[in-house]
């Protein structure tokens, strides 16, 4: 397998010509993943945030097969459609913030900021405004890796060496952790004033944000930081694109962070936890002012698997899932007590923060040894994400107290070892 | 579900606010469907070009649920692997045309255009050659509808009123079918190193290409194209992308078009039949050059569901379909009886064009019905797809031969009364 491995794949991430051993993960059960060689791990990271009901659910697996029998795909494209996508379509609108009346399916979280720009720069078109294409970011922030998507997101590394970005995408300062406080806020939105001043609100169709910060380091905003910016994008008309891939279906406690963070977006955008992963599956969420703009504009959009029958039929279970098992609860309360846990970390030295918002906790060091960190956590059986001074944790919402324990001991132990 | 349908969803390639009763489609088997009130379908276009193996294969359901239960994804990013990405990826090493060594993963044709240009770049990049980033393309290809790759497309209307397109873009004539003989290969050719004459080939890191135009129409090339591009394209140094969404794993009667063609592309694009769909799944083919160029650079580059073992596990056991069943040989067969059947149509003078290769199939009319025709086809229990002069076929290659018959006569039967 190995060598198999390093034969014929080429890794996201890795560096080309220059394979190593991998980790071949042979199955999983709730927050636990086991290698080919037996070695047991406590899932910190659940891959890439996207396995919310955890790993192995039978459940799953049995509505995949049953569906995948009677129709395993047909295309939603003009007016053909199927039952399991019209009912995560009608689900999804129960359970978005008011105002979110429409559906529009993907794979995944770069698809979805593709369609969420692309709806809004057609909103425009559609209402006599074609010049207005801008779109405001973030720095730090992480869309996606797709054309569109990759120039909306702040993360020069990810952009290096291909080629010309998409144009009419600005980019405005990192909304730093919760400790900063409304200082540092009031920075933030002064910021973005300028800059809509500097540009034009005509010119400026959206701005697109994530509601916590996921691969820049799971950082919580300041407070007041949406309800500031909202605020100030609709005195401007300007729309606003809230890209939820990773905080949708529970992982900050609720089923959208616009909920607890208090904004009323125009285009959400979720993926991963609305399968968990099982299948690959996405959804963007569309307001009611979008669809009015739109009226009567045909969207020539879409990928192949919109509305994919087995991945809205495991979607579909999926929610129950998490609504039957009290996971959004269980965010909270197993949220906090990671948090609690690894907070103490704060006060050492060589430690700049531990910041969380639900099951999404990040600790930047004063140094670049979070890969190091992190590949002593592994081999102690718990896995946790590090890049350069940032290390992230986001177990799957069923991670039992006791896993969340050795988690935070683990943790604890690798960085409290490299102040000594 | 009509009236769900109709609130909750926005269908691609729709018109918003103005919804239609949509055609629910609820099972599939082989080359038929049913829609939710029990009419059947003969599948023309099996949806998207995606379904090889045919609907309904409780096999794959088995292979899915049995993998999905086990272990449902874990991330492919960094060192991660697991067994079905890593078994599928020396499967499609070993069935691909010889000098391409290396599988990247993806969810779609959108994804594999996105990470194939992004190679060809960066390799440029690697090698001292940062300003080679220009991608010569057709006029009528499609190669998706994310920012690059919408950028490499060739049809307008899948740009409009969606803002500014991305940069270093250059679409040359569209080869038209075959029916026009080496004249017109000569003239494209020529065209062809006009346009690097031009632009510079060290401006030009690379062309993309469908072996056959798909959404543009099932166009074959004409005679010698593809030799006489590559020994152009290899003579200035420009690599060869080809796109094999639709062509790969049998519509042409082979593995990949590439061999039909006579070409040895550097990077294959392929995702619809590696899974024929029953799992969202695709795969980009690297050649030995691209990744000696790329030799100790990091690719900063990866989709969520990079490797998904599920989708994984489902490609190998449809690719086991089609090797088992011999649907490669079907398709030539089915596709050359399709052919015979509509050829006659050719005679008729509102009738341009009725061409085809393998199992694609593409009648260009000389007004703009095919959207009547293909209505009338439907309610007559066959699927086709049709947009402005053209109707295409592309069936499920298990179609069987008095299903192939039918759908010659329904077709015939309402081409002809056209002309009545």
């Amino acid at each position: 397998m190995t060598s198999d491995d390093n034969l014929y794949l080429l890794h996201p991430h890795s560096v080309v010509g220059r394979p190593t051993p991998p980790v071949v993960i042979d199955r999983g059960q709730g927050a636990r993943v086991w290698d080919v060689e037996g070695t047991a791990y406590i899932d910190g990271t659940c891959g890439l945030w996207q396995c919310a009901v955890g790993h192995g659910r039978a459940e799953l697996a049995a509505v995949a097969a049953e569906q995948m029998q009677r129709l395993e795909f047909y295309t939603s494209f003009w007016d053909f459609s199927n039952e399991p996508s019209i009912r995560l379509a009608a689900r999804l609108v129960e359970l978005a913030p008011a105002g979110l009346g429409k559906v529009f399916f993907t794979n995944g979280g770069s698809e979805g900021t593709e369609t969420a720009i692309k709806l809004a720069r057609l909103a425009r078109h559609a209402t006599g405004e074609p010049d207005r294409t801008v779109v405001l970011s973030r720095t730090g922030a992480y869309h996606g890796v797709s054309g569109t998507a990759m120039a909306a997101t702040g993360i020069e590394r990810l952009k290096d060496g291909f080629g010309p970005q998409a144009v009419d995408f600005v980019h405005l300062s990192t909304p730093h952790g919760p400790t900063h406080g409304p200082a540092a806020t009031d920075k933030l939105l002064v910021e973005l004033e300028e800059a809509i001043e500097t540009i034009g609100a005509h010119r400026i169709t959206a701005m697109i944000g994530e509601p916590v910060l996921g691969v820049g380091g799971s950082v919580p905003p300041p407070e007041g930081y949406w309800p500031g910016v909202q605020a100030i994008l609709r005195r401007h008309g300007i729309l606003l694109i809230l890209d939820e891939t990773i905080t949708a279906f529970g992982r900050t406690g609720h089923w959208f962070a616009a909920e607890r963070f208090g904004v009323q977006p125009d285009l959400i955008i979720t993926a991963k936890a609305l399968s968990s992963g099982y299948v690959p599956m996405g959804a963007v969420l569309i307001g009611d002012q979008v669809i009015d703009m739109l009226d009567g504009t045909t969207f020539f959009h879409g990928f192949t698997y919109n509305g994919h029958p087995v991945g809205a039929a495991v979607a579909l279970a999926n929610l129950d899932i998490i609504e039957r098992e009290g996971l959004l609860q269980r965010a909270t309360v197993l949220g906090d007590r990671l948090l609690d846990g690894l907070v103490p970390l704060a006060d050492l030295p060589h430690v700049r923060e531990v910041r969380g918002c639900g099951l999404m906790i990040g600790i930047t060091l004063e140094s670049n040894d979070a890969p190091d960190v992190v590949a002593r956590c592994r081999a102690d059986g718990v896995i946790a994400r590090g890049a350069a001074n940032t290390i992230v944790l986001s177990p799957p919402l069923v991670i039992t107290e006791p896993e969340v324990d050795t988690v935070c001991e683990v943790i604890s132990r690798h960085v409290r070892r490299l102040g000594s």
